[in-house]
C-alpha cells in the first residue's frame, strides 16, 4: 500500500529520470506512469516505476525505470488458456540492470535478495545489463532484476502483458498497488 | 544500389542522429546498422536506417532513422499463410514524421510525394507525430511515412518483421539494398 503522496513523488521522480535519459513523455503518459510497490509497502526497496506505451493482443512496449538498488521481486509468465506465456526483452538505456533467471547460480552476485524474505528469491542466474545490452526471457521463466547504484533505465519489448496473470514467488504479493488517500 | 561508401556514410550518420537523441547501441549494433535504398538508389530522398533490436516469431522492436525529408515509401503489411499481417507501432523520438495512411485524404498535406513516379504514393490521411506521440498501424494497411526538416528518429514496436513479404506501391522496389563495391 502507498499513499497518494508517495505514488506522486515516485512519478514525479520517474519523470526526471526519463528527461535526463531524453525519453519524451506526453502530459498524458506522465499522469499515467504505473508505481507498484507489489503490495509489499517497501517500495524503495522492491518495487517498479512503468510507463506502458502499447499493449495490444499482439504487441506490448514499455519503459521500466528503477530507482538506485530498487528491485522488481521474482515472478513468471505462465501460459494461460489460448494465450501463450509472455516473451519479453529488456533493453537497458541508463545505468545498471541485474537480471536473476533459472540457470547455473552465479558464485558471487552482485546482488542481494532485497525485502524480508530472502526465500522469495529462488534464482540466481546473473545476467548484467548496462546500456546497450539486451536479453530475451522466455515465457513461464523465473526472473527478478535490480538496478545498480545509480537507478536504470530498461526499455521492454514483450507479447501482450497481462500483468495480473503472472505469478509471483512471494505469496503476499499483489501486482495492482492499493493506493490510500494519506 | 548502393555503392559501400555510401552505406558506410550512412552508417556514420545514422550513429550521430542516435547519439545526439541518447540512444546507446553496441559496437556490433553500429555496423549492422540497415541502410535501405528500396532499389530506387536515390538514398537521400527514398531510403530508412534500421537498427533492429530484436525480432522473433512474436515481437519485433526497432529503431527508424530518417534523414532530413526522407521518405519510407508507400507498403503494407499483409497475411502470408498462417502468419497474421504485420501489426506496428510508431513512436517519434526526434524531429517530427509525417505519417500517411488510408482514410480521408488530407486537403494540404505537408510532404509531396518524393522520386520520379508520383503515383507510388495514394495514401493521404496525415498523422503527424512529434516526440512522444504514436500511432499504431493495423496488419494490410497502406501506409508511407517522411521526416521534416531535421529528420526524425522513431521507435517500432510490432509483431514479427519480415520485410521480405512487404507489399510496395511501387513496383520497381526491392527490399534488400544492393551494395556494390564502388
Amino acid at each position: 500500500m502507498l499513499t497518494r503522496h508517495e505514488v506522486l513523488a515516485a512519478r514525479e521522480r520517474t519523470v526526471s529520470v526519463l528527461a535526463d535519459a531524453g525519453i519524451v513523455l506526453t502530459d498524458e503518459e506522465r499522469t499515467a506512469i504505473e508505481v507498484a510497490d507489489f503490495g509489499l509497502s517497501r517500495l524503495e526497496e522492491i518495487g517498479l516505476e512503468v510507463v506502458v506505451y502499447v499493449n495490444t493482443d499482439r504487441v506490448c512496449a514499455k519503459e521500466l525505470i528503477l530507482f538506485p538498488r530498487q528491485t522488481c521481486p521474482e515472478h513468471r509468465h505462465p501460459a494461460h488458456g489460448d494465450l501463450s506465456g509472455k516473451e519479453e526483452t529488456f533493453r537497458c538505456r541508463r545505468g545498471v540492470v541485474y537480471l536473476y533467471t533459472e540457470g547455473e547460480p552465479t558464485p558471487s552476485p552482485a546482488c542481494r535478495a532485497p525485502g524480508d524474505d530472502p526465500s522469495a528469491f529462488t534464482v540466481w542466474h546473473e545476467i548484467v545489463l548496462r546500456p546497450g545490452d539486451q536479453h530475451t526471457i522466455a515465457p513461464n521463466t523465473l526472473h527478478w532484476f535490480q538496478a545498480g547504484d545509480e537507478g536504470a533505465v530498461v526499455s521492454e519489448f514483450s507479447t501482450t502483458s497481462t500483468d495480473e496473470l503472472d505469478v509471483f514467488t512471494d505469496p503476499r504479493i499483489g501486482r495492482a498497488t492499493v493506493v490510500r488517500d494519506e
